[in-house]
């Protein structure tokens, strides 16, 4: 633990039961008397000396007890536990032992009087960045979890982040409006938090998947530029990593085109780079959705490492090979220096891509061996020549390694993408601490629903938002809707780093016409259309202006920012898979008499 | 309306779809070819030449069509309605009429061409900082009412209010962190608005109150400075001017007392009126509750003016008027120089106090006249010798009016409280735009819940937590806690502007024994302390801190700055008194499928 880290911005400590955090003493303050308060970090007897590391959120100070100064004191400093809370007076001195890794780490305090504030019973984990603690045991203790400098850190992070995105926000002269969390259940994406009226029995609030219709009416209101770091929530099934409530920076600006808004929310995320990781990105390149989908299978493609997909179908096919033959798709990836792999790391590979949530029937390599050779599982069907021009299709190279899949144009795609995120990682290619930043545009307007279970099943099998329903057509694709609903390109777009969607927003719709067409393909009725949405769809008659904008999901990148996979950690207190917060017990049941007031029954 | 005005943090804006806004064009830009987009505030048509106010949210500015320069795009303008979205190209020119009072009032724009970037239908009021349209009208159509520049103006306050607060706490060294809104209910105060879950049928999150019980946690999990300006929300009955969602600036710290809390929070408000309206406010008095109910007959004094209760049962008891002499307190006021009121204005007084949410049988009052006489409505009973005794009591020069009111002590010192502020308001003595700050110290640490119907039922004819359950009592009254509940004072502290109480806070119980025994002192068996209040228990017992904190009103905070009554007008979209937004029509019914899937019937 880096105990003395003395944050930029810091400015002063008035004294209160202390006249100095535990982070900031050094040799200069020698034979000061001081007051600190903090944890006991750990205790160590040493022949009779005591030797405490005091800590608080700022750092660690050695406190010392010696009983040639004051022997019941040091016998009375024996009895202090780990994680007591003391407060202690005494003198800074000089070590004679000194700690260059830890900024106090040249004093010490050499203990006059000291009073145990509040005692501590053994904590059930150990309070260290490597920790004992299970996952389950640190969720249900997270206030003690919190301690641990490691997840401290995430969360100062965090805080980092959020004044310098106001800082570059509010210097574009972005206004921070707060809109209601208490709104109406518009269940036409994911499902809606609600919330029973007690005033007015039988009609519900509902909680926001996002603020976006709020924003939209901002624009129309005059506001030109807003923005807000606000709480988010959605009713989804259970999720590795996903949370119900989840924090969005979300902005909306006016009279802007696409380019202008990704110029605007690049400037703003280079800037946190700079100023929070000191990192500099250059310009972001921009990939059509269509481009994503044939080079990486993935909409958020993992652009930190090449290995883009070549697509073999008019290399491959005619031969005696039914596999390659019968598939819409054959399709692979070179990796750069993997020819070595063993017959064990291939089978492996194999195994990966047969997983049931990959869901690949086989996979085909070729070695490009270093004496020139090439060697494939399906040497039976190709020979040398084949191979050659193989090779030739994915540029490979001597060392190389090419991995085949094939099948229906979609699913092989998108097996071959976790492949090739797998072999980015085997050969060392995703480097938290590097990033890769790209926009990727022109997303298609709308999605066939066919069974996404965290959709309410009465959208099934029908045409639903991709982005969501407010988001604007390509203005030459607007006559597709009818026609081919699925070839209508959206102006919208989303930025991803290193393989990770960390934003997302759109050209809104600002006329009502358009809004109500827009309705009409997603299958709302008339009357429907108007119940959820009428009252945007009436603003737009009072002068809409053209205007767009962006959210992105906070969590994520402070997880992204903190090179962790999860974002739990940069949570103070996150629920589990299941929605449940495991330290304060909830959801849970609540009394007869508020279900009563309420009118509810189950 | 003030088009011009340029703000502080503005910095840059890149050329989108304008080249320039509407409030940032000067003499310095004559002959600039400039784009220009807005909404038209207002249109003339003088002889020929049409002049169109164009606004946006940085200004106006003058778009002038002249058929001498082109005639059908000046027959074109004719046919602009006020309202539409318009895009503008043209040369700033130098007007001949020139408007002083505004900052873009020295130029025009000579347009060539423009553009309808979306019409729009008459507006149902007005979009002028005086309307025509009423309360309810202006919510329907809060995104019209929001072009409004008053409206917008508070807006904007509140987001320089919300930037001061945080620059201020940062500097501090507070940690702004993210505490959950999905959390239990605990019905130990107002009600909770629940959320079922459908994951968990049957069980209920609750949406926080406060972030209370977590930025605790924060402080026993070391984080020392924690602040979040967030919403909180209760499901309270109908009142005028609360709001079911609600924001708060909520701060807590560890390692002190009372009184650094104090100072860092006054701290806090000074920065707030420095900054944000160039006001230095002096240090601020503490008065005890017990001085502020004596004095004040409230808890919330408004101290712009003195006029400061005056108790008088040793003066007026033992003559002949049996209301006195009956009466547990007979108390007044002295109003400066009111003697000349008028029999008419002593009547209106006098059905002031008869009034049922006031409830005082009748008024006395005596007048000091300028001559040197006093005349009572009582002279029945009382010579001009004791009258003479009364004016001393009160301090009173000729010229000054005393008001008296008798009754059982409570209810007596809540009605004078009611009077003195009709006074004060009636004699010009709460001027909005002076300020005067106090801290309310001592509070009782319980108090007899007879029947709030803001309460659960199961509530009354109980003690209740007058702040809340963890509000730490003042150590030597704790021996009182179970024989003279009522007289326990509590380590609690409200800011008091202006008689609004704008925060509020409390030294909390750090240890598990006290706040065990506060809870059983609150009615709540060791299951349901143990149930609801178990993780904050067992968090005190690993070393927790001495801590407190405090908790601002920032939707009151902000309407006390922009010198307004109600806060609705400082929050984006508020909700009625009915706990509806009329603009969305919230809370609604949600589909049977909705209810299905949480398994609620009504």
């Amino acid at each position: 633990m880096n105990g003395g880290q003395k944050q930029d911005f810091f400015v002063f400590l008035p004294p209160m039961l202390r006249t100095a955090t535990c982070g900031e003493l050094r040799i200069a303050d020698v034979n000061k008397e001081v007051t600190l308060c903090g944890w006991v970090q750990k205790s160590r007897d040493l022949g009779g000396m005591t030797f405490i590391d005091l800590r608080d959120r700022y750092g660690i100070t050695q406190l010392t007890f010696n009983p040639e100064w004051d022997k019941d004191l040091a016998q009375k400093a024996g009895s202090i536990g780990r994680e007591f809370v003391l407060q202690v007076k005494g003198t800074v001195i000089e070590r004679s032992s000194k700690n260059k890794n830890n900024l106090t780490g040249e004093i010490e305090i050499k203990v006059k009087e000291f009073t145990v504030l509040n005692a501590a019973i053994t904590p059930p984990f150990t309070i260290e960045d490597e920790t004992d603690g299970g996952e389950e045991l640190r969720m249900k203790y997270r206030y003690l979890d919190l301690r641990r400098n490691i997840v401290r850190k995430n969360l100062e992070l965090r805080h980092r982040l959020a004044i310098e995105t106001r800082n570059y926000l509010e210097k574009q002269n972005f206004l921070e409006v707060e809109t209601p969390v208490l709104i109406k259940s518009t269940p036409e994406g994911a499902r809606d938090y609600v919330v029973p009226s007690r005033l007015h029995q039988g009609s519900f609030y509902a909680l926001p998947q996002s603020p976006q219709t709020f924003k939209q009416l901002l624009m129309v209101s005059g506001f030109d530029r807003y923005y807000q770091i606000v709480k988010c929530f959605r009713d989804e099934d259970l999720r590795a990593d996903r949370q119900p409530e989840f924090t969005q920076i979300d902005c909306e600006m006016s009279f802007v085109e696409q380019e202008d808004i990704l110029n605007m929310f690049e400037g703003l995320v280079k800037h946190l780079f700079k100023t929070v990781k000191n990192v500099d990105i250059p310009k972001m390149p921009h990939m059509t959705y269509a481009d994503a989908m044939k080079l990486y299978g993935n909409d958020k493609p993992d652009t930190r490492f090449e290995m883009k997909f070549v697509e073999l179908n008019n290399v491959v096919k005619g031969k005696e090979f039914k596999v390659f033959n019968d598939a819409g798709l054959v399709v692979g990836i070179c990796a750069k220096g993997a020819a070595e792999y063993t017959r064990k790391q291939l089978d492996e590979l194999t195994e990966f891509v047969k997983r049931p949530q990959i869901g690949a029937t086989g996979l085909v390599y070729a070695r490009y061996n270093s004496d020139g050779t090439i060697k494939s599982s399906v040497d039976k069907f190709y020979g040398e020549e084949d191979l050659k021009k193989w090779a030739a299709a994915f540029s490979a190279q001597p060392g190389d390694l090419m991995l085949l899949l094939a099948g229906s144009a979609d699913k092989t795609r998108k097996a071959l993408s976790e492949l090739r995120l797998e072999m980015g990682t085997r050969l060392g290619l995703r480097d938290k601490d590097k990033f890769s930043c790209l926009w990727v545009v022109d997303f298609p307007l709308l999605e066939w629903n066919e069974g996404d279970t965290n959709l309410l099943e009465s959208l099934r099998g029908r045409w639903v938002a991709k982005h969501h329903p407010f988001t604007s057509p390509k203005p030459e694709d607007i006559k597709l809707l009818s026609s081919a609903p699925g070839e209508v390109r959206a102006n919208a777009y989303d930025l991803v780093i290193n393989g990770v969607e960390i934003g997302g927003g759109s050209i809104r719709i600002h006329d009502k016409k358009l809004q109500a067409l827009m309705f009409k393909t997603l299958g709302f009725t008339d009357e429907e259309a108007q119940n959820q949405f009428g009252f945007l769809m009436n603003a737009f008659e009072f002068g809409a202006p053209p205007h767009g904008g962006i959210a992105f999901g906070f969590d994520r990148l402070c997880s992204l920012f903190g090179g962790a996979d999860s974002i739990r950690d940069f949570i103070a207190f996150p629920k589990n898979n299941a929605a449940k917060d495991m330290m304060i017990e909830s959801p849970s049941p609540i009394s007869e008499e508020q279900l009563k007031e309420l009118g509810i029954k189950f």
